[in-house]
């Protein structure tokens, strides 16, 4: 009797239902998991389920690939400083006309359609994301957020709209720049005291071995973190990341979640489970404590 | 892989959730529904969920084997007068006491101990179920609803508490009147203007031939009514309530559910599939027709 | 003429309006003044003209004398522990279902039908008052108050209506409690900063000679309290009750009065004229220590 | 035992305090119940009676003897045409003066004196009461009230603060216009929908033999007017003054008083009794009629 | 004196500033007034004046210039069917990407870095534009709009954001549609019912005789249109302009402006003075109609 | 081409526009500036626009020269004590009628037909100004101001009324008391932090020189004030004025401004330009400093 089992799913998944509803979560999404169609397909479901059990969203977006197959058609080369790519103002402006005119409304779109209530905008809007050029301009048009007016995704929260945020910045001369998604993401999320920080990535989270897809660290306390760097555990590209969500925990977001994007309904399976899918990172003397302890079991 | 299972059978009570968000529904409850205890878990986990996706709930109950229970302590018989119970002063003030102080804050109690927040009222709280004598006090203290006070429900809607409705009434001068707990449960909904009003009953909901459980009707309008009248389909304790049932859609009410109390979790399988387990009652011309056609398929 | 006297005296009530107008009281009824049903009718006309001059009121009840009638139907005995009384699971239940069902309906009812608007609620519904076993069960279902979630009170506060509150108490498991109903008034009293806990008890306020009912002292201020604990003057039941006082003014309450509740219009004629019939307890570094002067005459 | 007296008849008042609460009442003051200090102070006691038990107020006054009073210092004429008062430019600058700045302020520091709370403002604030000259200024600046903005009395009712309106109004090129007190009370009564116009004067109100001050009719209904006129029972002053009565009662105005202003506590006397001291005119055909029966009994 | 003269000439704006403060105004901006980098600073200059002295701002663009720029990077030709542009899939890509992503983002980064407070949203943002396909798709995306979703609008009217809208709808299935935005400006005004809609064009408004610019009519009643079609004054690319801007009218809309694009300031010497420099239309009825013949003069 | 020109001016006055926009302003308005009508029509003009570009305005006035023309009809003689004005109790009731009612309403109307909306109040409306008597009585009834009740003027800014104010104060008793308007009009900026006071005075501003009108100083700050006194080119009635100022800026108020009452738009000049006209008083440290060099160049 399938009505039966859907009924008994539905009335297990109600404790988690309850722990997440009114919650604000800000998620990003980029990399890989953008790349794939029906990934996109299940992360849109997702988002469209939590909203309608009442979390409140906020996405924050990247979006490599596209960008990439334009500035092809414009046959811009990717120029590099010291190792690191070169934003110059030609690329700048595709950058912003693929991230906010593609990326951010194809996004838009496919929630709208499937019933949400999405409202794209981007780090221009409202002057939403203010940055400065990084280290004078040493890498083009690439900035350092200064600070966010979060007024518009306050709005948009009141009104249980979802706000879907192309990572562009805005200058103090009205030029645009591009910045790393992961930090335009924590910044967001702590200017607007987010419950939850979501990175959708492409690994399973934080490994305790990182050639061993298996040894996922379930659970990591702020305090844990400096020895996870000590012992080399967390390193490369994962160091800014874990950087960043250390700096969220301090600054009035209670938990980070890093995800693998790459597996569909990653988000779901992590919010609505005990053991969840990914890499907790939380505070270890937060008021909430013993309700982390019942909610994941390290690995 | 339970998480994926839990994750798929969640996205697909999506479009149920999507359409019963913020609705508000008036469940009654009563009869067999209220005697066994596993069947009174299952309403209230049903009640909880509802209230998790965003459904608004009204909850108006009887409580026929408790009073009888307490009845019995007190030595009273049960009279009648042409047949009809009657209720005595005596009696009335036991009705009122196992109503509205074990019955409603028993059901206040598992709500709230569950992760609710239900308020248990009655119709004496500012007067919310104003009541006549029936008939001059022919059956003593039977109420006739005069008139329904909905302010609290409306501020309790507002609060997003679960109200926890005693079906007894006041009279003028302060009197309590024993009151048909179906007809409350009426009154309220067409006060409100309830999205739906939910009826548990004995039956699996209106029959073919009443002889065959199997024979459900899923679908009637309000215009075939008379007719299943006339074919005597609708016959004996199901007439009164049919009637109520109209009466609903013609005063606001833009659906009424026939449920079989007496199968855990019914309101939730009506809810969250298409093709439900009880009768539906609705308008022929209502602006949402086809949604009808979809909604529904006919037995 | 008696319109020309008539407004004189209204003229001369003038100052007290203006004194209490929009003031929050919390007045705790229980003991004699509830057995007599004149006395009954007394309590509800004073809350009615407390209403309708302004003043926002919370009545929170006992009701002993209707409990051991109905425990007498059951043949329940009172059982004691160390001399105090044992409050077993079924004795438990009737007291709810008396308390909430019966003594609180009868009083909404009473001020209803008088011109009120009041609502009947317990401590029970959205958890108003949660308690824990007094002592590990040590008697049975008595509880300790723990938290008071007063988002029903304010509000009912909110939209004027009197919160008529039983002094029951619920568990974290759902369980109700027995609690003291001075007890309960004054946490009430301090999680909603009350101006005024008014107590009605049995006998004329804090009497010099308890003797002597003509030795009333009109007021004490709560650094004299030590003083009078030493000397004798504060003794017996009367301990508990002015601790409770005390706890209450240290904790956001103004002004405590301990009135005879078997004089009629007992709280009028206290709010109502410089000399009062009670005893008034505040503290002596308030603000409006003036006031106090000129609106209590010593004995 | 004074107590227990004042108690008594502060509950004796408790149905009229029920009846009158929240209700808007515009009061026109002027006349010789101005010109008595004693009486001006037990008009402001009046005031602040009602406003402490609820009733909102504004109050529309003239001031005929100051004025006379500031032209004689100006030896100023009164002129006539046809026999009707004149009001040149230089007069209604006095008016103006003495209205707004003394009578109104004079009234205004005595309420709030006594711990009311009230704002004095004209016509001519926010161009409360807009006028065209009277006949193309047949008699100068004498007025005809063409619109009411009654914005600020509006937002004074919201904050509970007593408006206190100088009657002088305003022209389109800013001039001041001179009044009817009387008219102005009425036109402000249609415009915010007063519940009562109370208009206090130097007669008992409509008697039947104008001679016999002890044959006042205590009720008139709207259609029994004309028939009053025919006969001869309303004539003179009283005339103009009955038919701004029933234009309010046809306008929005629930009810209309006629007082003796010269009585102490007149308005309190008509309040809270049943039998009053003065004129009641109201609709025949009022959905409250019965409760008239029971307010007034006729002469 | 450089200081009085601007004094003098901000009093002689006061009338028109009072005129227009809290007015909505819908503008189409697209054309030749978008080519010119020097127009486009004339008209955000324009917007935030008008905006600061309280005129709510809604700005609906188009793009056409900047889309053939990308098209042609593209190596994409214009197809034509029937003599009319069609819009192909990959087309339609760009036409979104270029609109939402360049135009709207460019003009709202110049409106924020000069002190305004802009948004740039477009009709797939909360599906605010709902279209369906042009005659079956015969022109491909070209879409008809079916559906204004206002609450966006309605809500950064409410924060008194300056909306900036590309021209882009949303279909049902979630595709983008090609619009013309003339048309998005009329329908968007008609939904919430703006005072005015002004449409920048490349003419100098309705000429008597087109081949002379002085010809300017100054002022067109929605009565006079049929007889202009007639006499064929207004031909050609103005008839559907025309049509629109009658429809507007008939819809809630109660002026309809025409300006020259090309003209800097076009729009504050339309909203600034007596004469103006465009073509008005509106309604011979309109309860305002004596102030339109103060405020435009004919040719 | 006036039109042009127009746009150009109004163009350019848009920064001073934008950072005046909704600041609250406290206006004194007194001596000369108010005798001459054509002053006082400019003073009005450039309220309105100042409250057209989002200004929220507070007019605190004084009126001597109309209060002696009504004490010399009245024959009385001014006296003096010590020098000082000496204010009986009939003087008194002779200002408190001109202020109030006269200067007051006649700015009211002037405010009003230009289509502004003014309300005029006073320091007794409300007991807006609570004062007490100035060394005991010993100039009669001059007021030194205890308290501000700044209610009224918060609703009045929050209804975008402009509030005008008679300068007239109520003591204990309900008497009226006499008080100088700067101070009035400084303890009202304090109560409800306004961004500026502004004081229309007789002379140019601070000069270096007080016999050379040419000698202004443009801009001071607070603690250059002190050595201003030392070297004296801050004396006689400046000294006061000036400490008004500084307790102002030391008590919530950013900037004060000293105007030359007596030209023509002296307010207007000095907010709608960078060099303005007067004297700018403010923190050498407040955060916007480096705003206050831009704005203002020392003389």
């Amino acid at each position: 009797m399938i009505n039966a089992n859907r009924a008994k799913t539905l009335l297990e998944a109600l404790p988690y239902i309850a722990r997440h509803k009114d919650k604000v979560m800000v998620i990003k999404y980029g990399g890989s998991a953008m790349k794939k169609e029906s990934i996109k397909e299940s992360v849109v479901e997702d988002l469209l389920l939590m909203s309608y059990v009442g979390i409140k969203i906020v996405l924050v977006h990247g979006g490599g690939d596209e960008i990439n197959k334009v500035l092809a058609k414009y046959n811009l080369d990717v120029k590099f400083v010291d190792g690191l790519r070169y934003t110059d103002e030609e690329t700048m402006n595709i950058v912003q006309m693929v991230l906010t005119g593609k990326v951010n409304k194809d996004l838009v779109k496919k929630i709208n359609t499937l019933g949400g209530k999405a409202i794209g905008i981007s780090g221009i809007d409202n002057n939403l994301i203010e940055c400065v050029p990084y280290d004078n301009y040493k890498l083009g048009y690439v900035g350092t957020i200064k600070n966010i007016n979060s007024d518009i995704i306050k709005d948009n929260l009141a009104h249980d709209y979802i706000s879907v945020i192309a990572s562009v910045g805005i200058g103090e001369s009205g030029e645009s720049f591009n910045i790393n998604a992961d930090v335009a993401a924590t910044e967001i999320a702590k200017s607007i005291n987010a419950d939850k920080l979501i990175l959708l990535t492409d690994v399973p989270g934080v490994l305790e071995n990182q050639k061993d897809e298996h040894s996922l660290i379930s659970q990591i306390y702020d305090v844990e973190v400096p020895t996870l760097f000590d012992k080399g555990i967390i390193s490369g590209g994962m160091i800014p990341k874990i950087k960043s969500c250390v700096d969220a925990l301090n600054n009035g977001v209670n938990r980070v979640h890093i995800l693998d994007g790459r597996i569909p309904h990653s988000i779901i399976m992590e919010l609505f489970s005990d053991d969840g899918i990914g890499t907790l990172i939380c505070k270890e003397n937060e008021p909430e404590y013993k309700k982390v302890e019942k909610e994941r079991v390290n690995a």
